[in-house]
C-alpha cells in the first residue's frame, strides 16, 4: 500500500508579510511535489521572527511528513533562520568544507571580487543536518529529521531553490517514501462564464467518483477546468482520468480552446511552428506585451518576427499607414484603425499573420462613446482581416493582460479557420 | 496606549496548493493592512477542504484579532467556504436582499444574460454575519465575530476582493481598533552585491533601535533596502525613520538609485515627464517587455512613443538599419548592433532618448564567444550613444526581466548625466 504523504511549505521573510514581494517559490515547490505524488497540505508564510518560525515548524512537523522551508539563509543580519534551526534541532555550528570551497570558487573565479567574513559564514551549518550541496549559489541547503518528518531548509533565491529542489530534495523524497499518485487534467474554455459552464456540466460533476475533484480557474477572461485525481496506482488513475476528461471535453466542446495545461501563447506558437508560419504584432494599448508573451518561451524565434508598438498616434500613421482621417473621425480605438494596423504589420514585416490592438486600458481616457476597458483587436492573414471589440472591466494591468490573451486567442481562431 | 493588532490572512483554493496559481491577493491585503498599522503575523494557504479550513480558522482566531479569508465563494461546487463558515459560526442561511437585487441587476443590465439558480445562491449568507455589500461583483463579503476577533470572508476574484478591502474592511478595522503605526522607508541600489552592502552599513545596522528593522530585498539584479519601524505615535516614528533613512542614504550614496518605493520605470517616467522628453525602444531579446514596463502605468503616453521589436535579424536591418555586415561579422549580440539600434530608433521615432537591447536569454543560443545570459544594452540621446554588456545567470524569464530593468536604469543614468 502506497503512503499518502503530505507536505507543508514554510516561506520566511518580512517582505512576504508586508506585501512587498509576491511569493512565487511556493508555487514552484507545490508543482514539483505534486508531480511526484506528494500532496501539499498547507503553505505558511511567516516573518523573520524566531517565535513565528518556531510555531510554524511545530505545526508543520506535527501535521506533515515533509516540511520545506525557504528563505532566511542569506549573508545579512535579517536572516535568522540558520541559527534558529541549529537551536531547534539541538546542534552546534560547524564549517562544511565542500560549501566553503564552492563559495571561494564563486568569488575568486566568477565574481572576481574579494570575499568578506560574512560570505564565509554561509559555509557554516548545524552539525545535526545533512548538507545539500548548492551548486547554483553560496547558501547550502540543509536536511533535518524529527519524528519521522524530513525538514528541508533551502535558500529563497528562486533559481538556487529550484536547483536544490530538483537535484537534491526530490531524489531524497523519492528514495524515502513509497508515494501514491496525484494526476491532473486541465482544459481551457473561452466565450462562456463560470456559472454557465457549471450548469452545463452539472450532472458530470455530481457523478464524479470520490477520488476525483473538479476545479474552476479563471484565466485572463477565460475559464480553466481542472480534474485532479489521487490513487495508489498510476496506470488505473490515468485510465480513469482520461475517460472522465473525454466526457468533460464532450460536455463543453463548443467552448474548448485546448485540452493541455499550457499558456495560450505556447499553444498558438505550436500551431504556427507546425505550419512553418510567422506572426508580427502592431500594438497600441498593450505597449509590447503581446510581443513579450509570444517571445517569452524558448524557441519563439521560429514563428515570432517582431512588433511595432505605436503608442503615440503619430507612429500609427508613420509606421502602420493608419490615415490621419481615420484617427480624426472614428479615432484610434476603432474597427477601422485596428484593421489597417493588422494589414500593415503583416505586409511590412512580411509575416503570414498579423495581430493588432488599440484600446482604453484605464484608469482614464474614456469618452462618452468609448468607455474605459473598450478595446478593438484585429487579426489578419493573406486572405482576410477580422476584428472584434471587447469591453473589459478590470484594472489597467489586468486589462492589458486580458487584451493580450484575447488577441492571441483571436489569432488561434483565425489559424484554425474558426473565424 | 495604542493596541498592537495582528492579522492572519487565509487564502483558500486547491489551485494554491498545486502551484497552478500564484497568490497575489495576500500581497495586496498585507500592504493595505500594514498601511493602517496592522501587522500581518502569518499567511496560510489551504485547499478547498473543510478540515484544513477549520484548522486554519482555529489557529488564526486564537492568534490574531483580525482574520481575513479570501476565495471559495464562487458559484460552483468546488467552493465550500460559505456553508462551512455557516456551520463554524452556528448560523443558518438566509437571503440578503441587497445582494440579490445587485446580482439581478448585473445579469440583466450588464451581462444581458439570463440568470440561473446558482447565481441566486450567491445572495444567500449565514444569518450570524454582517453582510459586506459587494458593488464590484456577485459574491457578498461577510464579517463574523468570535472571541474579540473580527473574521472577514472575501471573494477571491482580485478586483472584487480589492474593492471590498478598501471600501468595507479597512473602515471597519479603523473604527474598531485604536491602531499603532507601522511605517517603512525603502531605497534602491544598483551596482553592488548584498554582502558588500551589508559590510558597508555594518555599524548602522548594529546601532538600530529596537523598534526599527532593516531588510535586504533583491530586485531584478539590484538590491532594495527597507527600514521598518513601529510605534504608538506617527509623528515621532516618522521623525525617527527620516533621520535614520538619511544616515542610511549617506552610507550607500554611491550606489543609490532612488529613495522612493516605486518601480524603476515609474521613476524614469517621472524624470522624462518633468523634462517634457520622450523615449522609444528597439528591442530584440526582450520582445517588447521594455515597452510594456514603460507603458504599464497610467500617464505613460506623455513620454513613451513606441517600439520596434526586431526579434528577427531581418527586422534589425530593414527597420533599424543595422548593416548586414555587422550581423555577419560581430553578430546581433554586439556593441555595434545595439549602438546602431539605439541611434536608429531615436531618429525614426523622433524621440529624445532611445533604448536598445540584444542578448541571449536562454536556454540555448550560446556560442563559444557569447555565453548564455550575455546581453548588450544601448541608450542614446542627441549627443551620444552609450552601451554596456551584462552577463546574467538566471532563467529565460528572469533574464528578460533583469535586462529590461538594467536597460531602464542605463537610461536613467544617461538622463541624469552619470554616463
Amino acid at each position: 500500500m502506497r503512503e499518502r504523504i503530505q507536505a507543508t511549505i514554510i516561506t520566511i521573510g518580512d517582505e512576504l508579510l508586508i506585501g512587498q514581494v509576491i511569493d512565487t517559490n511556493s508555487a514552484f515547490i507545490a508543482q514539483k511535489l505534486n508531480a511526484v505524488g506528494v500532496g501539499v497540505q498547507q503553505r505558511i508564510a511567516v516573518g523573520d521572527d524566531a517565535k513565528s518560525i518556531t510555531n510554524a515548524l511545530d505545526t508543520a512537523i506535527q501535521e506533515s511528513q515533509i516540511v520545506i522551508l525557504t528563505g532566511g539563509l542569506g549573508p545579512t543580519a535579517d536572516d535568522i533562520t540558520k541559527p534558529l534551526l541549529n537551536r531547534y534541532f539541538g546542534g552546534k555550528m560547524v564549517v562544511d568544507q565542500a560549501s566553503l570551497d564552492h563559495i571561494k570558487y564563486i568569488f575568486e573565479q566568477i565574481h572576481k571580487r574579494p570575499m568578506i567574513e560574512r560570505n564565509l559564514k554561509q559555509a557554516e551549518v548545524p552539525d545535526v543536518c545533512e548538507v545539500l550541496f548548492n551548486q547554483s549559489g553560496t547558501a547550502p541547503g540543509m536536511l533535518f529529521k524529527k519524528n519521522d518528518s524530513l525538514i528541508f531548509s533551502l535558500p529563497g533565491v528562486p533559481f538556487e531553490m529550484q536547483w536544490l529542489m530538483s537535484e537534491k530534495v526530490l531524489p531524497i523524497i523519492l528514495d524515502r517514501f513509497k508515494l501514491g499518485v496525484i494526476a491532473h487534467r486541465t482544459l481551457l474554455t473561452a466565450g462562456v462564464g463560470e456559472s454557465f459552464l457549471a450548469e452545463q456540466i452539472l450532472d458530470f460533476e455530481k457523478n464524479l467518483p470520490e477520488n476525483i475533484k473538479l476545479a474552476y480557474l479563471p484565466s485572463y477572461g477565460m475559464v480553466r477546468l481542472r480534474l485532479t485525481g489521487n490513487s495508489d496506482d498510476a496506470v488505473s488513475l490515468n485510465h480513469q482520468l482520461d475517460a472522465l476528461f473525454e466526457q468533460l471535453k464532450e460536455n463543453i466542446k463548443e467552448y474548448l480552446v485546448t485540452d493541455k495545461d499550457e499558456p495560450l501563447e505556447v499553444i498558438v506558437g505550436r500551431l504556427l511552428k507546425d505550419q512553418n508560419q510567422t506572426v508580427s504584432t502592431a500594438e497600441s494599448c498593450t505597449g509590447g506585451y503581446i510581443g513579450h508573451l509570444l517571445s517569452k518561451h524558448a524557441g519563439s524565434s521560429t514563428f515570432f518576427t517582431g512588433s511595432i508598438v505605436s503608442y503615440d498616434n503619430r507612429i500609427k500613421t508613420e509606421f502602420l499607414d493608419v490615415p490621419v482621417r481615420i484617427l480624426k473621425t472614428v479615432g484610434a480605438v476603432s474597427k477601422e484603425a485596428v484593421e489597417q494596423m493588422a494589414i500593415a504589420i503583416r505586409a511590412k514585416m512580411n509575416t503570414d499573420y498579423g495581430i493588432s490592438v488599440s484600446g482604453i486600458m484605464g484608469p482614464s481616457g474614456q469618452t462618452d462613446e468609448k468607455p474605459l476597458g473598450m478595446v478593438w483587436i484585429g487579426v489578419s492573414n493573406k486572405e482576410k482581416v477580422v476584428s472584434k471589440v471587447f469591453y473589459l472591466r478590470f484594472d489597467r494591468q489586468k486589462n492589458i493582460e486580458v487584451t493580450a490573451n484575447q488577441a492571441i486567442n483571436l489569432l488561434r481562431l483565425l489559424i484554425i479557420n474558426k473565424i
